[in-house]
């Protein structure tokens, strides 16, 4: 039995007992949080969220890039968020990624270059900022007042805030 | 008070009974789910996952992007996961998305066009076989072999498979 085998059987017994059927498009809580796709940091849970309340942008690293712009001008300008979180954590596997072996083994096995970066980072919080900062600059978000850096630590379960 | 502030109050409480210390950074289960950011749909809920279990990249719509690409690239190659689940859902705001008139409403707000494509959609089911087949083809993947689609109903909680 494949593991998709194994979560689908577990959606059948999660569809039994649904009680969401009336939620609304767009998040209660006006937030959007941008997030590492880390299997230890499940945001919902870590901020106490219900269904509803919240988009949730993730991807490796939990970086800002081009698509997390768009997925974040979709969420503002379409279905009414005003706030962004983004959140890092410790024992993430892009600090200090090993960009050029990836990149020799891609070009290797696949016989073309890859035509993305892999957005590693060599500091945490620098990387945390870094996002931030291409959030505020960027003019295609009406709100840019509200956003805000974190770390969760996998160790605790706490978010610190990268000031 | 701002729902980042509520949200981090909620934090608090979770890391004080935090149980899951000792989870490893390769997931669990070896699947890499890409899902849409909707507020509704919260894959660890809908598939039963355990903290650990699984990779999770998120967008608007849940479409295979170069960033979700990126994403699987490092799942697979760096942490080990082998099988990739996609989920769109019922009721999604990128559906017959109004692309034109979004791109004027950036370029007249920020006096630029945006450098990035929409990805909205006009058919759900063939939406996810677009991501299915962009997945199939690329070359940057090593594991292709259980790459399966589907779409989840907001209204019921069901999963329904994408042929």
């Amino acid at each position: 039995m494949s593991a998709i085998d194994e979560v689908l059987a577990r959606n059948h017994a999660f569809s039994e007992g649904f009680a969401h059927a009336d939620l609304q498009r767009a998040p209660a809580r006006r937030i959007a949080i941008v997030a590492c796709m880390d299997a230890r940091l499940d945001p919902k849970d870590a901020l106490g969220l219900a269904p509803g309340d919240a988009h949730i942008i993730r991807n490796a690293g939990g970086v800002v890039t081009d698509d997390a712009i768009r997925s974040l001008v979709i969420s503002q300008r379409r279905l009414g968020t005003r706030e962004i979180m983004l959140i890092h954590h410790t024992d993430c596997g892009m600090l200090n990624l090993d960009e050029a072996s990836l990149a020799e083994e891609l070009a290797q096995d696949a016989g073309i270059e890859p035509d993305f970066a892999f957005h590693g980072f060599a500091n945490l919080e620098g990387s945390v900022r870094d996002s931030m900062k291409k959030l505020a600059d960027c003019p295609f978000l009406p709100h840019r007042e509200a956003i805000r850096g974190f770390v969760y630590e996998v160790e605790s379960g706490r978010l610190r805030e990268v000031i």
